[in-house]
């Protein structure tokens, strides 16, 4: 029996409240060896009190030694194995500039190119054009209509872009039509199966395109585009088909609106702030069992390679604690998507610091005297995959019944 | 290669004494924050001098977060996946009342229930008559007898009983009479396959249920039955054919006799109590490999909640660990089948404390001082799943060659 099977046999309604709070890229490296961490420098005293009363643990969000991507490391801490659920690259692409995909898409990435009087490709990148430059050329041809579908072109960042076609009998069974290199012109979008949706979404984007480059060929450096990345909505059984849970998502970025919309979270909008996160936790506070909270800005200052600055996003974090202690949940995680080690400037593969704070159901934490990665390797949880964390926090919110008798 | 093919190739036979004693329900929750499990409450200064000698560990019996059964609970201490191994409800509810099944058993769940003068179902559950109620309703159908098989019934508790069909050529792929609901008649049982065997048990079932409706029509309030769970013996290979152990098994409590003879440890009969399961431990030290003794009262004090009962449980196995030890085990385990915090009332999710005492291949556990969760935490087999306890054991026993040259 698969995992999700299992738990969708074992979990039960409750009314216990669960709150997911994902500070995004959380793990961290030692500036010099011996040193602590971001999130070891950073000031917490409310996580340091949680951290001795509740239960720690490292978690892996893919598997070990792999460096987690968003979407996967979200899909992780969501329950669903990112090894098993993928999410193409246009479906990611256009859930992260905020388009909630539907049965009936396709969605694709799409490149700006520079291409010579005879259609061979000069530039796959348009000379990376700026976004503004990109939104200007996706105004000139995001009106392009064609019968049986909605086409929603928007622009991504540089010279990439996305497209959604949205119709009835559609397949992403598609090739790419970057030919990968320069001195070659774009390939002709082929079906990859023989199904009549294949055969029919070929034609129809062909047509597209034919339209695109009629449109801007006489524009410099991009005229050209494109098309990669081909697929639909993931099938992704819903938290509350796996887990009968009623979930909200409380994140500022579109692409976690996203993520967590592929999942079947109910998304709150107009959430600018920690704050506004805030308030808006305690005011749906009765309407849903799950909250999923994003907080983008530890990842990006470990982007950037500032560590103080990360160490500050955490304290920013562990300020708002106490606000939402006040509603009693009853399982709290604070935890990461992955580590983004202000030394290294990127995601890594380091487990991520979880804090499990469950009163009522949790094991003593020996040893542990705050949140930290070194404290973590000392706590209860050990190190697990993270598909296992909403189960562990099911679990501790008496929401699985016992596998047979 | 499946787990239980690598240890049947590498399995050998040695002259080593392997004793698994499982406390029922071992693992427990602090009363209060920072407070001592029921474990680590107990005065237990032989299990205490055990672990500072031996090894300690925590164990996921079926898998992290899911909350095991007894079923399963014990059938991953003895090796085998609960998550790949099932056992039907019927043969469960069999093997609980003492029956052993042979390979021409089909077995199901019974209830006596309540129907009207046309058969309409008007309580499930027949008004959930006590115990002695069922035996006695139990006594005016089991001396029904149909032409090619043997039928066994037994009361099992309350308004519940277990039928077995026995004979050549059964099948359990039945569906349920219960329709789950009253103002419904039972429904007949039908094959869920197109074998001849299938519609022959139906046919047979067909005709006991008739019979037994005729036996107890003026019967109040139970007149009439259900049957659900089908299961004929589950397909285990057994601890002989895995790990040519020769196994027996001290249980006072029928469930734990018949799991054990499900995995083909020969039962050891008249076993009323702790003392009794030592001294004939003593009395067949010579005729087998590997002793699985059972304890099943700390389970018991977990369920009623009584922390400190369940304490003192824990303490009376302690008191008779030093003469286990005369016999000079090889390997001795002591750890439970699953926890069970008598702050829950019920079993739970938590890792069970397991302590391996291997003199001659035991790594050395340091900062041990003790028999406990947080003890535990801290030990050489750090936490793992149950059906690697086995392979530790049979390893630890020198029972194992290396895999490959």
């Amino acid at each position: 029996m698969s995992d999700l099977d299992l738990l969708k046999t074992l979990s039960r309604t409750n009314t216990t409240k669960i709150v997911l709070f994902v500070m995004d890229g959380l793990g961290g490296l030692p500036q010099e060896a011996g040193g602590p961490t971001e999130l070891e420098a950073a000031l917490t005293p409310n996580l340091d009190r949680l951290a001795t009363q509740g239960m720690l643990g490292l978690m892996h969000t893919v598997d070990v030694g792999i460096t987690p991507g968003s979407g996967p490391g979200h899909l992780g801490l969501f329950g669903y194995d990112p090894l098993e659920y993928l999410i193409g690259r246009g479906a990611l692409e256009s859930v992260g500039i905020g388009e909630t995909l539907t049965d009936l898409d396709v969605a694709a990435r799409g490149n700006f190119c520079t291409v010579d009087h005879e259609g061979v490709i000069l530039d796959r990148r348009a000379g990376r054009i700026p976004t503004e430059e990109c939104a200007r050329m996706v105004g000139l041809i995001k009106d392009i209509s064609l019968p049986g579908v909605e086409i929603i072109v928007k622009p991504v960042r540089d010279y990439r872009f996305a497209v959604i076609f949205r119709g009835p009998g559609l397949s992403d069974r598609l090739n790419e039509t970057d030919p990968q290199r320069t001195g070659a012109k774009p390939l002709m979008v082929s079906p990859e199966d023989e199904t009549p949706e294949a055969r029919f979404t070929a034609h129809l984007v062909n047509e597209w395109i034919e339209r695109v480059a009629q449109r801007i060929k006489d524009q410099h450096p991009a005229n050209m585009v494109t098309l990669r990345g081909w697929s639909t909505k993931p099938a992704i059984p819903s938290v509350e088909e796996v887990f009968k849970l009623k979930a909200a998502a409380l994140a500022v970025y579109p692409m976690y609106k996203g993520l967590a919309s592929l999942v079947g979270m109910t998304l709150i909008p107009d959430l600018p702030d920690l704050d506004a996160q805030l308030s808006a936790l305690k005011r749906e506070w009765n309407s849903y069992d799950f909250f999923f909270v994003h907080h983008k800005y530890t990842d990006s200052r470990g982007e950037d390679g500032d560590f103080h600055g990360k160490s500050r996003e955490i304290e920013k974090v562990d300020a708002v604690i106490p606000r939402l202690l006040e509603l009693k949940p009853d399982v709290l995680v604070v935890t990461g998507d992955h580590s983004t080690p202000a030394t290294l400037k990127s995601h890594s593969w380091h487990p991520v610091p979880v804090l499990m704070y469950a009163p009522g159901t949790s094991r003593a934490n020996p040893d542990v005297t705050g949140f930290g990665e070194s404290q973590c390797l000392k706590g209860v949880l050990g190190q697990f995959r993270a598909t296992k964390l909403m189960t562990l926090m099911a679990a501790h919110a008496l929401r699985l019944e016992k596998y047979g008798a």
